[in-house]
């Protein structure tokens, strides 16, 4: 078997096609535009299935109108700091920009704002909306769920109640900002899926089977019964995920009271909690910086476990992802680029040239 | 080896008894009361690390200063929905429940109300601050670190850099509330110096050694050089358990603006992030415990691995442990019953009779 090598697009004429795609697709432009623009920024900050590997998904949708063409959202209900969205199947990667905006005012105002948004389609990747915040000095928390979805068993089960629920979080430092982004599930069901494709095991045990084992088996997601997703922490401590995962839904779905028993079973649309904290409430704005930084700084100076791997911090690796990637090109595997093809086909819109 | 019984008191007997004690070393009434209740209600709660265990200590750091004996604390900083507040060394037991208090009221008029306290004295058992927030109708979530301390692990270190960091939420439901505490590392201090006082090995392995390798053996947490608490996630999924940690100190020490880099190594005063959401502001009040009640429920009815072990909420035990105890006394093992024999003889307060 020989190894394809990879393939190099330059970032913005990536954006441009998709944004063209979408367009072609139905979505008014501004809404192309944010879709395209988030889409490409899961690329480039290396979150792959959360990339254009989605966009066929998210013409599909507009094209059956289970995502919205036009960006309209509705503010339900308001109080100083707060807000609570109904989105309307617009998508999440418009939809949460503009939260962001709207939580960043009232946290000016009231030193937190938070927007609760339900029925937001394709959430995607929540790392890839933080640095809004960050660059406007804010901190900011993000959790999402799917009312629709079921794939992460409580602790002590081997059926599933949770939906895979991402959380994130950014900050600004006085250099990278922090951005961490992480299942509160002991993997992610697209990462079961890729291992599927692969033909790979799981890298450990994140799944139970219907017969209550722990596995790295991918394969049994598809069984049926279908294995489902561990809480974080696992066979010992598996009842800290499971009360962060609801943590989360308290948080998303009940606050927004758009229950798991009154959506369809099945759907996409997700509800997320977006809450934006002004460090200048507390005191100086630069002095929190400083101090963030020596967070950051602590983490860095700890003694690794590994000599040749120094301590991480979140979002270091996606940053440095993304600054190669702009320089000489976003990545792309021979066979998703196959696939790009064939949408850029069936859309009339040229894929951009290869860089050499 | 004879097993002795543990000694049951009744409970209002016994917080009577610790506020005599602390009132005695020099605390004023209300500071006294706010902390016997709260020592007492961990014990309740079967928290016991937490107890009045810890009464002795308390009462020394009344004696030395090290905790203040009225009940004074400063709002440093304020914005429409935040606060920020110097504990001055007022014990968290009773700043806690005042910071409780306004946070509530904030959230009534903003939708979300959030207080960060910095030097704090002995937060304890963040999971006995809980239901005043649930009993009002409310979310809550609190987070607390310790400046002056250094004990977990960053993902991929073997030496420590965060502090013992607990997590917890609460929310109101159609029946019992919702109470989630845990730490955001595999295991905390206090349960490594039971083991060890014990003399027994912990259930898994929670501890880095200084050679890097992960350990069950509590000992090596008294070795020089000592093991460090791993992050929640361990050796495959630590990085979760880290950023969590991270998250947490950005959002008590880096917003406090009082750093690691600032305390006095192994002083004890803690930094607390208390957060209220009011969950009116975003919909019917009832209909919000519906909605919690439903993801409760959902939980409930999970398929267990063990028939013979359902699916526990977060709370049920912690409740239900508080439901036998208030009815048949509160218990304690003979050894804690002479170490709080030590305390009322040296405090000249005779403990409460026994019951039968």
């Amino acid at each position: 078997m020989t190894v394809q090598k990879n393939i190099q697009v330059e970032a913005n004429s990536m954006r441009q096609w998709a944004q063209a795609c979408l367009e072609k697709a139905g979505a008014e432009p501004k809404l192309a535009q944010a879709m395209a623009e988030k889409l490409l920024a899961a690329d480039l900050m290396g979150f792959r299935t959360h990339g254009l590997m989605r966009l066929r998904y998210n013409l599909n949708c507009l094209a059956d109108g289970s995502s919205r063409r036009t960006g309209q959202y509705h503010v339900l209900k308001q109080r100083a700091a707060v807000q609570l969205w109904d989105a309307d199947l617009v998508s999440g990667l418009y939809v949460v920009p503009e939260a962001i905006t709207a939580a960043i005012a009232m946290a000016k105002e009231c030193g937190t704002g938070t927007v609760v948004i339900k029925r937001a389609q394709h959430v995607a990747a929540l790392a890839v909306y933080l640095e809004q915040a960050t660059r406007a000095g804010m901190l900011i928390q993000i959790m999402c769920a799917t009312p629709g979805q079921q794939a992460v068993a409580p602790y002590g089960a081997k059926s599933a109640w949770f939906s895979p629920n991402p959380f994130a979080i950014g900050a600004p430092t006085q250099q990278l900002p922090i951005l961490l982004d992480i299942s509160l599930s002991m993997t992610a069901a697209g990462k079961v899926r890729k291992a599927i494709a692969e033909q790979k095991p799981l890298p450990y045990p994140a799944l139970i089977t219907a017969a209550g084992d722990y596995t790295s088996d991918a394969t049994t997601f598809l069984a049926d019964p279908a294995s489902v997703l561990a809480p974080l922490g696992g066979e010992d401590l598996g009842y800290k995920g499971s009360g962060l995962c609801l943590f989360s839904e308290l948080w998303t779905l009940a606050l927004s009271q758009l229950g798991r028993h009154q959506e369809q079973p099945g759907l996409d649309a997700n509800t997320v909690w977006i809450q934006v904290v002004d460090p200048s409430a507390f005191g100086d704005a630069d002095a929190f910086k400083a101090q963030a930084q020596a967070l950051v700084d602590g983490m860095h100076q700890a003694t690794p476990i590994d000599a040749n791997k120094p301590v991480r911090i979140p979002g270091e690796g996606a940053l440095t992802t993304r600054e190669r990637q702009l320089q000489s090109g976003v990545d792309y595997t021979p066979e998703l680029w196959r696939q790009l093809k064939k949408v850029a086909d069936s859309m009339q819109q040229p894929l951009p040239d290869v860089l050499d």
